[in-house]
Formats: C-alpha cells, sequence, structure tokens
C-alpha cells in the first residue's frame, strides 16, 4: 500500500470492519442502558514526541482523546482500561508516575474508574492504548449517520487551536514560563484537549440528530457525517469560530481558515440538530457554523459571498 | 528501576492498581449476568518476533492469549477489540491480511465478534493491544483468591511445551515440513497456544475454588494463587504432565522438569477444587498435581520422597 490511509482502509474493507464507523461501538447491556466503547492507540514518534509534553501532559491527554469519543456518542464515561509498553529509557525517570498522575487527575474529574489493562516492556518507543466505556439510555446514543437535510450544523468552543499548537512545537518552541500567553494558550490545545463533559450534557437535551468528534479535522469530520447520513452539507468560512490566539500566529487570513478547516486534534464536538425543536438558549455557547444540505458527499464552502467545494484535508496530525 | 519487574510493581503499588490481581476484571452487567475484560498487549521483539511466526499464527495468538484469561474465570468469550500499530515495512505485504485471516478463524470458533479497536502507524514495531470480554453468570466468576488448604490442585494438558518451543527458536530452529514432528507441536505450542474453550466447560461444573492460566509459568502463577488465597501449596514432581515432546529435547530429567516448573505461556487452566464435592469422572482428562496448604505462601516440591521449597521462577517470556 502506499500510504498509511489506503493501508487502513483496505484492512478495514477485507476484514469486515467497515461497520465499525462510528466514535464508538454500541452494545446492550441491560434494559435500559447501552455500553459504548472505545480504543485510541498514541505511540511516540507518531502521535505525541516526548521532548514536546509532560508526563502529565501525556496521562491527560491519554484520557481526554477517548473521553471525547464517549461524548460524541452522548454517552458518560464510566470505567476505563489503559495497556502500556514502556521502553527501558523511562524506567529510571518518574515520567511514568507522572503520567498516572495526569491520567487519574482527569479520571477522578470525569468519575472514570480504572478497571484493567496490561503494562509491558517496549522495544523502544513508549505506546499507550486507552479503552475507555461509557453508558447511554437505550436509544440515546447519537451516530454520525441520522443528519437530514435543513439541519443546522454547530461546532463548540473554538477550531485550529491543536493545529497551531502543532505548528508552535514543529517551529522549536516549547511550554515554559518565557513564552507569551498566546503562544502557551494555543500549545496547551495541542497537548492538553480539553475533555467535552460539561458541554455534551448540554448537547444532549437538544437532541443533536448526528454527533462526532473533531480529531481529524473540520473538513474531515463533517465528511464522515455527511457520508454516514448520505447527505451534503453547506458551510459559511466566516462563521467558523477560528481560535482567537492564531492571528498572533499567522497574519494570513488564508492560513488561519486552513488551521481552521483542516486542523486535527481539536476535540471539540461537531453535531447536527433540528432548530425547531428547540428553543435558541438551548444553542448558548455553540456555533452555528451551516446546514446539512441533499447534495450528498459535497461539502460546499461559502466565502466572501462566493460557494467553493471543500475537500477533506484533515487528519494532519503529528507523524 | 533495575528491572521490568521491579518497574511494574512500583507503578502498581503506587497509582493504585493493586486491585487489579485477576486474569480479568469483573463489573456487573445487568441482574443475572457479570461482564469480565482482559486486555494484553503484545509487541514485536518483546512478545514476538516476526521471523519465528507468520500472520496467521500470530492473529491466532493475539486473540488466545486474551481467551485464555477469559477462561480462566470461568467466563465466556463475548466481544473482542483491537488495537494495532503497524510499521510500514509490513503495508507492502500481506502480514497483516493473513493476522486478521488469523485472528478471525479464531473468533468465529470461540463465538466472540469484533466490535471496535483502533490502527494507527507505528515508528518501527508492530504492536497489538488485545482487550476481550466475556459474560459469566453473577457470582459465577472464579478468582485467585479462593482456594482453601485441602483442595487439590489440577492442571489441563500438558506443561512446558510452549517453553520448549521458545528454546528450539533460540536455537535457530522454524516452522516448515522438514523438521521432525516433536519440534513441529513444540514450536505450535509456543506460537499457536491452544484456546481453553472446551475445557472451561468441564472445569465449571467441578466448581473450582480458584483458577489461573499458566502464562508465566506454574511456580509463578501456582504463587499468584497461593498470594491471593493467603495459602501455601505441596505439589510432586513425578505428577507434573511433563510435554510428551520435550524429552526428544533434553535427556536431562532436571532440565524437564525445569521447563514444566518455570516455562511460560503454556495457557493451560490451573485451579484448585475440593475433591468431596465432585465425582471422580469430572476431573477426567485433568492431571492433579498437589494439594492447597495452610503454610501460607510456601510452594513445597517433592521430589523423589524429599521435599524442597519452590521458587518462582517463571516469567520467562521472550523478552
Amino acid at each position: 500500500m502506499e500510504s498509511e490511509f489506503k493501508f487502513i482502509q483496505h484492512i478495514k474493507e477485507r476484514h469486515g470492519l467497515q461497520h465499525i464507523g462510528d466514535d464508538c461501538a454500541v452494545l446492550p447491556k441491560d434494559g435500559e442502558t447501552e455500553m459504548v466503547l472505545t480504543a485510541d492507540m498514541l505511540i511516540e514518534d507518531v502521535d505525541f514526541r516526548l521532548d514536546w509534553t509532560s508526563g502529565e501532559l501525556l496521562g491527560n491527554k491519554s484520557l481526554a482523546v477517548s473521553l471525547s469519543d464517549i461524548a460524541a456518542m452522548g454517552a458518560t464515561a464510566e470505567w476505563a482500561m489503559l495497556s502500556i509498553g514502556v521502553p527501558k529509557k523511562l524506567w529510571r525517570t518518574d515520567f511514568m508516575d507522572r503520567f498516572y498522575d495526569g491520567w487519574h487527575r482527569l479520571a477522578a474529574k470525569a468519575g472514570v474508574v480504572l478497571i484493567g489493562g496490561d503494562i509491558s516492556r517496549a522495544p523502544d518507543k513508549l505506546v499507550i492504548d486507552s479503552i475507555v466505556s461509557g453508558n447511554v439510555a437505550k436509544g440515546g446514543a447519537v451516530f454520525r449517520s441520522g443528519a437530514s437535510p435543513g439541519d443546522s450544523i454547530f461546532v463548540t468552543g473554538s477550531l485550529g487551536g491543536a493545529a497551531a499548537g502543532l505548528r508552535l512545537l514543529d517551529n522549536g518552541v516549547r511550554l515554559s514560563e518565557e513564552i507569551p500567553e498566546w503562544q502557551k494558550v494555543l500549545l496547551l490545545r495541542q497537548l492538553a484537549p480539553k475533555s467535552a463533559l460539561k458541554t455534551v450534557t448540554q448537547i444532549r437535551k437538544i437532541k443533536p440528530t448526528a454527533m462526532i468528534d473533531i480529531s481529524d479535522g473540520l473538513s474531515s469530520d463533517l465528511r464522515h457525517i455527511c457520508e454516514a447520513s448520505g447527505v451534503g452539507a453547506a458551510i459559511n468560512a466566516e462563521l467558523l469560530p477560528i481560535d482567537a490566539n492564531i492571528p498572533a500566529l499567522t497574519s494570513s487570513e488564508d492560513d488561519q481558515l486552513e488551521l481552521a478547516l483542516h486542523g486535527g486534534e481539536d476535540f471539540e464536538l461537531l453535531f447536527t440538530a433540528d432548530m425547531k425543536n428547540n428553543s435558541d438558549a438551548h444553542f448558548e455557547g455553540f456555533t452555528r457554523i451551516g446546514e446539512v444540505t441533499a447534495t450528498a458527499g459535497i461539502i460546499e464552502l461559502m466565502r466572501g459571498g462566493k460557494p467553493e467545494i471543500l475537500e477533506a484535508k484533515g487528519f494532519q496530525h503529528f507523524r
């Protein structure tokens, strides 16, 4: 295979994993509850670099990325497993102690209990597999597949900050007391994603028709919703909540837009909802960025009053 | 930390993982059922070598090691998640296709459904995290902690074969049509562990008081039962079901015994039971190797009529 993307596509198609398309798997639990489950593998020098982060921040992020998947199903996280392969270079440091401290601090906030996992030696690179399970009322899970033409499209928080933080890291900027506040904020968007714990309680009241977390980037994740729902979308560049610290990094409006449209790992929630079923107050704090359309598979971007076709260019994690 | 063992001990003690001591975590599911969960991380050049095995055998083993944990709780496997980090060197081969073929073949036999997981790029080494969940009737899970003095100690199958196969691999022997049958059998004990699926149905009828799968080696795993149950054990060297192919590898009786006592990865089941509660027919096919004693923490080995103290020397996986 020429690329990771093609390799993964091939594996999914050939081995019947195609139906595993949502943020979480959903299984029946008891008469009233369904169980949702997600797994996220983070590998040193693919998903993070040790000299970019701290043990505490990495422990936090390892859990946060999975909590984001749980939130994207409209579910409440309950328990976790953590499988870790630790290279010898980390045995003699307190990195893993700090990792677990960071993990447990977020777990306590989220009400998540660590029930098991595996710890093993790794030859060279730190490997983390984070498995988190949550509960949702039977029939209450929000899938990617429920968006209908006419639904409004919303995002939580702001966009592009994590990708901007990644660019700073790539340029040699590191977290420290000396850097300006805007750099610190952007670095932390990349290194310490917020979990959508509180937000999802509010979103559940709206009864979203479809939802996903923005991990690959808005353009890619909106495409996932469109493909699963058999719809299109029209979004407006002027409505995107670009992270307020991005203009300090780049004055080019094209570049700012690029970060917000295609930057990965913001871990905000992207959801669709029928506004007629809701009072405006329900949407407070969320940004309406456009509307679901009937033109299946096409995402239109309105910019300066002109429409263009938006290609999915996300999936730009560090790699 | 000086060693992997000490590092893992430290992490468990400091971060409240001490209670995660059984083969699986056990969680309530509904009124009648409990859910058991296990995670096993397999890392290239720590847990396997690509030139020792095939994709198919590795896929099979990745699931088998977790099914063994499920069986050791007396539970029935139900679903699985698979997180995989694949290095570029494997994208262009059919290794991962064969891996999934091997995995799915065993899954079909075991009635296990793949519900999710993660696929990602890895820098250099193949990494697999296997998560499997099973069901057991409420209160029916068999823990390591239930052994009482006077209980008999049983093992399924034979011992030492996987460690003997590992020694052959270390000595350069590889699976092929040309090698003698005894070598093939021993290599497959290491590369294609049997899953205890059928056996566990029979064991459940016995109502074992404690159970564990032999992954670290008899001496280590029996110690785990003794520690969790607050008991000791007396076993008899002459009763151990040493793999019938081992004498072809080594004529030294000391060496044969060493392999059976301390060799890892046989993935047989080790359990204790009160024989008074059972007819002898229930134990057919299992080997009684000794008895649980009241001398907490001490494992006595009877050999040629003389008792000696058995130290735990297992955990001898390839590493």
